[in-house]
């Protein structure tokens, strides 16, 4: 894979130009306002290099001078961001070529996703004029960069923190979705890339880029459809060997597969061949950004596991058999504890209720942080188990706890998963939608997975990501 | 199928004794205290019959008179509460024989469930006495009847609304889970049995029980085994044309079955065997509290559908695609609008971004209601659309809405939903965790069901939802 030093620089530019600004702010929070609102995101983001206004009718905006073209901005441009109506966009093409700026995203829509000749004709026209005159095209019809140690973000004014995990997106939406979430939940970000109809340079060619861009430890990918088939297979297969290449495949059914087609004129492909691509390649299949974000916190916050046999601990007999039953469905076991185990046990888990089994119905454990300790400890030392996913009701989520006592059972946690007679806990924990633990539970979920005891939301979504990583590592170990 | 007089006595007692009561409240809130709890329910929900404690050691609990046992009360019980430890639970039976009462709810455990001989042969024994005295049992292991109409409730002090839903449920947690559910979505309760280990009376006896009761219009179960299982067949069958039959079966994977027979001792039975019970019987299958509560929904807010083919309606190019995903995947069509809908719509929605397709990108229709009703009613025409289902982005979830524009969205659906020119609308609308927001949301829910427009809080739990309840009237329509 050859690196590319121009992308580089759209990801670090020194300088960037917005063409298609206007002069004032859009007239209603509800209309987009584009260049204007891409000036204002750098401005906040507190971008250290020179933003350059294009507008031959205006003077300043936003207390920037404006320039009437690229040509005229006194130095070469590392990036120029496009936010001008479809048919004036050939002519700040043939601009950039004059000015000699090689790297351009353009905002502009109204291209093959329309559906119809005109849109498809506009799209060759760009295409015809990028090639003649050597510019790189991310987009059209697409939101751009993130890239938080830059400081430059063309999709959220939100000062995101810079961290070790990239995504390319075919969808703005979910780019911005994606960035949010990250930022709620703590996780650290290299480069979001949307890139919409992706005319020029499309996935392939931006994960030959973050396959070898050294902040990127985690490469996400939002697919609707590929133009370089075996290219890409070829790129995923080599990739993912170095870093998890983790794809959501949008389009995956007939229905979506339309809906692709109008949004980024894409032919999204059948089911099967999707399937064989990531048995084959070994990339982490997830269908949300929920799921992307799951399965990244587990390569963020836990070591790979041996295994997938799973302790599951909680409290109640029929929430044990819902979980057994949740955790086979996504392919996690849920084995029987060893003779020997049981009767160590009994020390500490009374055998009224359900017995001791797994999933173990820990309720006494709760008063008592110590004996949790000895617990986890005995079963950590039994064969049979990989890991643990420690419920919700374990000494936190009852409304009769209070914030010590919460952040006590989480040190005891992080401390046991580090010790020698520990074993990796991932943990279940649904912040509560108001009250009074709101703000406490919420503060636990970073001091978990800083202290490496990745936090899920839901059985389901914990089961399912802990599949994926375990496949991942099973082949990477070629088990 | 025969109706039993001496349980619908069970379900409206005039009078109630709570064996093994202590005169004094639990040491901790995470101590249950049994009987104790059981009366303080009964007197917070203000029950109008009478409650008699039987604790031989005691004079008065909770200002009411102890009675040293059942026989010595003054009059015949209707039911029994027995909250002793199992060993003596025998000589509390022999107590309810001598005084001549039949219905007998045993909270008491260590039985079946704990897997030993020793629990086996107590649980052949309560059996024993029970037939030789003819008491009808209903556990051991269990929480009980929770009957707002009657005004008691083992399982919760939360006043709950009567009304047409029933569950049967071997597992109390996920009945306690179901009535704070159903308490918090406005959703109302004729009766919700726990009969846990089920000896006597079990999953068949209560179904027959809730075909005849006549407050009871949906019924809905969750089972993990069935001991007599041609006549539950049969049974569910039958009042499955009458009632929707909403069933969750627990332990259907291989983990699952191994905690159901550590939980309440059942043998929880092959899937290919419960797939086929549900295709023959029609019942409707669910898999968690949720699912069922959100199917309930339907049956309650919702028409019957005339078909699967659903026009989706929200904002945004990648959301579109993986809402077409969501709902193919889960069975439902997301057709395309036939030519002269699209023309239609051109007036209202403007090409630009995805063209006009289904799903609908309908963002510009969020500034003007009066356009939004003329889409819909463009829509609701083509013939390829039974029903829409309407995402959260449109007129409600943005930050930029205040809560009358919110209301006026609500109002405008609900007309819509019963005009001539209207068609079913189900809303996914997620009620925000925290702000200013989030009570306007929250009132918007039960005013939208009220008024015949069922709301899910994602578009995945709507589409399984809507996919089981079209199959549901499929089949009885015999399509």
């Amino acid at each position: 894979m050859a690196w590319d030093p121009e992308l580089e620089r759209a990801f670090h530019p020194r300088s960037i130009a917005v063409v298609g600004a206007s002069s004032t702010p859009p007239a209603s929070d509800r209309q987009w306002g584009g260049g204007y609102m891409f000036i204002r995101h750098l401005q906040e983001l507190s971008f250290p290099g020179r933003i350059y206004p294009v507008n031959p009718k205006a003077t300043t905006i936003r207390g920037l001078q404006a320039y009437p073209s690229i040509a005229a901005i006194p130095e070469p441009v590392d990036l120029v961001i496009v936010a001008v109506p479809a048919r004036i966009a050939p002519l700040v093409l043939e601009d950039c070529i004059q000015a000699g700026a090689r790297n351009v995203h353009m905002f502009t829509s109204g291209y093959g996703e329309v559906g119809d000749e005109e849109g498809r004709q506009r799209e060759r026209e760009v295409v015809e004029i990028a090639r003649r005159g050597g510019l790189r095209i991310i987009g059209p019809n697409c939101m751009g960069l993130h890239v938080p140690a830059a400081r430059i973000s063309t999709m959220d004014g939100q000062p995101t923190e810079p961290g070790p995990v990239a995504l390319v997106s075919q969808s703005g939406g979910h780019a911005s979705h994606f960035i949010r979430y990250c930022h709620l939940r703590g996780i650290g970000l290299s480069k979001v890339i949307s890139f919409g109809n992706g005319v020029m340079l499309e996935s392939t060619d931006f994960l030959e880029y973050l396959a070898q861009d050294p902040d990127t430890k985690i490469i996400c990918m939002y697919i609707e459809g590929i133009k370089q088939g075996r290219r890409f297979f070829e790129l995923v297969r080599e990739a993912n060997r170095r870093k998890p290449v983790v794809i959501w495949k949008g389009g995956l059914t007939q229905a979506g597969a339309g809906a692709a087609a109008s949004h980024t004129g894409s032919l999204a492909g059948a089911r099967q061949i999707w399937e064989a691509f990531f048995r084959q390649t070994g990339a982490v299949q997830v269908s949300s950004v929920d799921e992307m974000a799951d399965v990244i916190r587990l390569y963020l916050h836990m070591a790979p596991l041996a295994g997938r046999r799973a302790c599951v601990i909680g409290g109640g007999g029929g929430n044990s058999v819902a979980w057994a039953d949740m955790c086979n469905l996504e392919g996690l076991e849920v084995p029987p504890l060893q003779e020997e185990t049981r009767q160590l046990l009994r020390r500490y888990v009374p055998p009224a209720g359900n017995g001791i089994r797994n999933p173990l119905d820990a309720a006494p454990l709760l008063q008592d942080l110590t004996a949790m300790r000895h617990a986890l400890e005995i079963v950590a030392a039994d064969p049979n188990v990989d890991f643990f996913i420690l419920n919700q009701d374990l000494g936190w989520g009852g409304g009769q706890q209070n914030g010590e006592r919460m952040e006590e059972t989480a040190d005891m946690l992080i401390d046991f998963v580090h010790s020698a007679r520990g074993k990796p806990v991932a943990v279940v924990l649904e912040i509560p939608s108001g009250g009074g633990l709101r703000a406490t539970t919420a503060k636990l979920v970073p001091r978990l997975e800083q202290g490496g005891v990745p936090v899920f939301s839901t059985l389901p979504r914990a089961a399912r990501s802990l599949d994926r990583f375990i496949r991942y590592h099973q082949a990477a170990r070629g088990d």
